[in-house]
């Protein structure tokens, strides 16, 4: 459907000018000069001809078809220029201005006025607030940054200065450009996913490269990522992750930036490789969109002398990559061409091997990349400048290496990667690795980055996350057995469900929870006690009570008969005494559960990814060392599973110090139960279970708490 | 000491050759061409000479004084020639050739013969197996790395390739270079501290740049690193801290890597900047030696457009860098000279306001470093490149701002830095900001790093570390009244002392354990336990049984008499069951600890950098979430409050929940008391005082273990 809008053959230029200052006029300008294959129509009521075209009064006097429209007006002037548009049957525009929504409310009334009018008319909008964007493959640049180099990664960005950042790291960085360019701006009417979606279906684009500070739509986003990366890569950098950064964001592009915990764990949920350091997005973008991802996380480090080497398995190892022992017949062959003091464990280090004739790398590359235990070799030091570093002849078998190591990926389909300090130099065997797609960089850091990117990509496509067919979109399920609960208090106007509802809600779908009844009489709450084995809880219940026990409302472990109607009583003294007005529905008597580790369930809708689950073990865990995982709703039992694993603390519940382990196929069914409750109730906001018990065998949900929707 | 050795005003080359493919005539050509300010005597017992300088048959044939030998020669030659370098008074040589300890036990056995002689003969050994040493004052270049920059930076390194990389980077990025590089190699005589006391008084010497893989001397290290930090900043990365990287780093220094825990604890109590990105280190060092330091940890971001400042803002955040609110006089003062849209928040957008005169980023420094709240600034973007991207005209701005950026810095004493997509264009403004030592990169992470490293120098030098005089150099105290106890483990063969003697020497020191006695019979255990006030716990001690608990030889939370008897003889029972032939020498008999927050504290002897303190919450924390910390020994009161303050968990202290804090007074005594103890006893090799029951008053150490050295 963006098709038109992308790939428009034929652009007008509204806001046309003859100042050179002007956008009007820089616009049709680098699109002449950079020879878009389309029409150019300038519009400006006031011009007869602009730049040797000639110009239209308005869109509606252009007598030919026109796709897009470049809109260079300032923000007030846009909804009815759109209106135009739409009788003129264009499919887009590009809205340059800024003064919108990121200006706070005003802004935000014109922005809404113009998204009315462009939906009334059929016009799709990019922006506005956008630096605008590039389709390389007509050259029809809407930005002015030129000589941007083409290739296979698609840029969707956030920020034009970003924009101007990569495309000028990959015109000096070389060998690698573009498909398009799009600035999104404030995401007023075309999304994230809805270019995601265009940019899966083009099959020039290898790899989506994305700067992103906020979206509006992030559960769409998301299903549309997950159907990409099943396909192609997605890099993506989150900005706006701290306080001053939300900030910055906020006056930049009115976007709301989120909590970066659920952002990052719903990224990774739909194959999205994060990128944390901005000097990492445009290399491991490149590197996605030309080599073959790594499968079984194995990479080789191939040195001449040690530095380089040492530091790169540091940092493979930060990034939880392996450097597999190579097997013996690997290492025998290694020895036969390499000089006695050479390294043959990995990483290896040619000790000077190499010094004589370069083109020993590619020997060694093809030994190690025949190892099976092997998925990937990178090469670190000074290939590429034995020729700058010592003689200039050695270039010639640098070349050599450089031919038979590019045309080795392309045979083994396992990637090598460069780095070489020397790689800024552009020798001519450096020219050749890149030819052959073989990233080189003189960061080690990067490098490494890069490497690892292909081992997380690969092991996403291998994980059952690629394989599952996941649906983002969310639907209620049949199973609604507790509706009655929910319409029951939303009759008496509540948001809140009293503990022994929330409980009722959660045991008709199957949960096991402390076994409990509401009392209204002394004599009720004993009767109740004496069908429970064990020792009782008693606990207020009142929809004007919702912290119980700072009110005094809980008493536990309550045994004998005089016990309990002591309990009964102090609960419903401190009860007025804390809130004298509060209706109170009666006491809750519960059985006490057993010790066991207490671990904490919960669910909310998270403002850009809709309903998410986190986890955690309780206490300290939660509360000081934030050891709790996320996870983007709905999930499958694979995906309960990696939340258990996802902790720091999940050893625990294998049983550490020789205890027996806890019952981690509970927890999971709790998990799973959650998941299904939320889909089957969309009228939950959030849901809170905590503390749940956690028992060798079973587990207790021991208080409950739900908020439902306004 | 070395003077005479790195500023050698005379050279011998031992084994000078004719062969160009040869070290030894390359030395001699390099020196040559480098224009060394020194004399040069090529030694080859068959030439007569070498690149037109006569050639001596021996180095005592020289008939001039010769300050340092350059030893290009085999390993196995090389102990002899030390002896005759001795017998001609040569204060150092250069050993370059690998083949000692790297490669093991036959190689180490060389490496102490090459010692003894150099010790012997009074030479002074750099290396062996190193690329070599610079001093760019005198041009005695002794690696052959041409065209070296120089400048204000010593460089240590322990791997020739990272220097070359470091080198290489510094004739890339330009504007600041070096005064010495020294490659350490094995580190076999002269060792890091040396050149490190060397560096800290040459005056040329602005900053030290380290690359480190492992060190045999880490406490005298510490000791002239802690001296040096007061005076001029130490940039450091150690490397080879996973298993893949110990493993590299073995097999090419033969350099023990040791626990990175300790060995970053033991970097930063010396003021050290230890990096972990290779990317960043040249860059770090090349700021702090020609900025100044920001004492308050605040900073201003100035920035056109979002993207870049957003990032910035992310990443300062990361390193705990406060982007501060400007004062409302800074903000009108702003105001007045931007356009309306531009955001005088911190970050500080310009919105376009410099498109036309870019010379307002000058305008815009000075206000913003005028505020009170603002340490220093860092300007995000594109400036230095309006020229380039824009209009060419822009460049004369551009220049006038960085005349006057740079005098700010100089006025102001309040450090600007700049990140510019542009910085590799090398446009005559960012020339001129190199030229008044303001750095400009083109990475935002390193931009944001080096900013952050200024504040990081600058929160050491005003913190109480860099005004403590701390001795790093181990003493024995003189209170040494608990010998008796380690002499009689001693008389007896045992490295271990029983719980008991444990315990006893603490409390000689004045620590608080449980009042334990030992018994050795049933009645007496029952005497004794009546002494105690309280249940009390019975444990099994003999030297042979140092797990008490798998031994069955605990008995906790004893009340009555039957209780005891009962106890006391199934410890026993237990005990002979579990090792027959065990040295049985009583039942202690301990008062039960109330209950508390369990933490632990322990030391050892690190094997580079010798006593070190560990402390932490006890449990999983320590053991699932390893949220510990550790100091090196001695501590003093300042220390110990920080080490508290240093653990994630340290809010427990403070009392979480609404909990009554606990009682880190006592906690810091007990620091404190352990750090005065490992100084009064040498012999002890490790402690380890787990659990400590901290209480809100008071605390018990309820199980102590003290292990003496061989």
């Amino acid at each position: 459907m963006l098709d038109k809008v992308l790939n428009a053959r034929s652009v007008a230029i509204i806001g046309a000018s003859k100042n050179v200052t002007k956008r009007g006029f820089q616009a049709i300008k680098i699109l002449q000069e950079e020879k878009y294959e389309g029409e150019i129509y300038p519009v400006n009521p006031r011009e007869e001809s602009i730049l040797g075209l000639p110009c239209y009064k308005s869109v509606t006097d252009i007598d030919q078809e026109v796709d897009l429209a470049l809109i260079t007006t300032p923000a007030r002037t846009i909804p009815p220029i759109i209106e135009e548009c739409g009788k003129k049957n264009i499919a887009g525009a590009v809205i340059v201005a800024g003064g919108f929504r990121e200006l706070g409310e005003e802004g935000t009334l014109l922005e809404d006025q113009m998204v009315e009018a462009a939906q009334r008319s059929g016009v799709r909008l990019i922006g506005p607030n956008t630096s605008g964007m590039i389709n390389m493959k007509t050259n029809m640049n809407l930005v002015g940054i030129k000589n941007a180099p083409k290739g296979g990664i698609a840029l969707i960005c956030q920020s034009g200065n970003m924009a101007l950042t990569l495309i000028t790291e990959a015109m000096i960085r070389k060998h690698e450009g573009f498909t398009y360019y799009i600035g999104v701006g404030n995401e007023a009417d075309i999304k994230f996913h809805e270019y995601l979606e265009f940019f899966r279906n083009d099959p020039e684009t290898k790899s989506i490269l994305m700067y992103v500070e906020g979206m509006s739509q992030g559960r769409e986003f998301l299903q549309q990522a997950y159907n990409t990366t099943k396909i192609k890569p997605i890099v993506l950098l989150k900005s706006g992750r701290s306080i001053s950064g939300k900030r910055s964001a906020g006056s930049h592009t009115g976007s709301l930036a989120g909590m970066s915990e659920v952002a990052n764990a719903a990224y990774a949920r739909a194959g999205i490789v994060v990128i944390e350091n901005s000097d990492e997005l445009f290399p491991v973008a490149q590197t996605l969109s030309s080599l073959p991802p790594i499968k079984n996380k194995r990479v080789a480090i191939l040195a001449d002398g040690g530095g380089h080497a040492t530091i790169g398995a540091d940092l493979l190892s930060d990034y939880g990559i392996s450097l597999p022992e190579l097997n013996e017949k690997t290492k025998a062959k290694l020895q036969e061409i390499l000089p006695p003091a050479a390294s043959v464990v990995n990483p290896v280090d040619v000790a000077g091997g190499t010094d004589s004739n370069p083109a020993i790398f590619a020997d060694c590359a093809d030994i190690i990349l025949k190892d099976h235990n092997v998925g990937g070799l990178l090469i670190v030091g000074l290939f590429g400048g034995y020729g700058i570093r010592f003689t200039e002849s050695l270039a010639i078998p640098e070349e050599d290496a450089a031919h038979r190591l590019g045309k080795m990926v392309q045979k083994k389909n396992k990637p090598i990667l460069v780095h070489s300090l020397y790689s800024s130099y552009d020798s001519h065997p450096i020219e050749l690795l890149r030819h052959y797609n073989i990233p080189v960089h003189d960061s080690l850091d990067v490098t490494c980055k890069c490497i690892s990117s292909l081992c997380q990509y690969g092991d996403y496509l291998t994980s059952y996350q690629a394989k599952t067919n996941f649906v983002f979109n969310w639907h209620a399920k049949a199973r609604k057995r507790g509706d009655s609960i929910i319409r029951q208090a939303k009759a008496e106007g509540r948001k809140v469900l009293l503990e022994h509802e929330a409980k009722m809600l959660l045991r008709i779908h199957g949960m096991s929870t402390s076994v409990d009844k509401v009392a209204t009489t002394e004599d009720q709450a004993l009767e109740m006690a004496k069908e429970i084995e064990g020792p009782v809880v008693l606990k207020i219940i009142s929809p004007d009570i919702l912290h119980k026990s700072d009110a005094g409302g809980v008493k536990v472990n309550l045994k004998s008969e005089s016990q309990i109607r002591i309990a009964y009583n102090e609960i419903l003294l401190n009860a007025k005494n804390y809130k004298p007005e509060a209706d109170i529905r009666g006491v809750l008597v519960s059985s006490m559960a057993n010790g066991g580790l207490e671990v904490i369930v919960g669910t909310k809708i998270d403002d850009q990814f809709g309903p998410v689950i986190m986890y955690g073990l309780g206490g300290i865990m939660v509360e000081i060392m934030k050891d709790v995982t996320f996870w983007v709703l709905p999930i499958s039992p694979t995906s309960a599973k990696k939340m258990l694993q996802d902790t720091r603390s999940s050893v625990i519940l294998d049983g550490v110090r020789g205890q027996k382990s806890y019952d981690k196929k509970s927890l999971k069914r709790l998990l799973l139960l959650c998941s299904e409750l939320i889909e089957s109730y969309p009228e939950i906001e959030e849901m809170d279970l905590n503390p749940v018990i956690l028992h060798h065998e079973g587990l207790d949900i021991v208080d409950a708490r739900i908020i439902l929707k306004d």
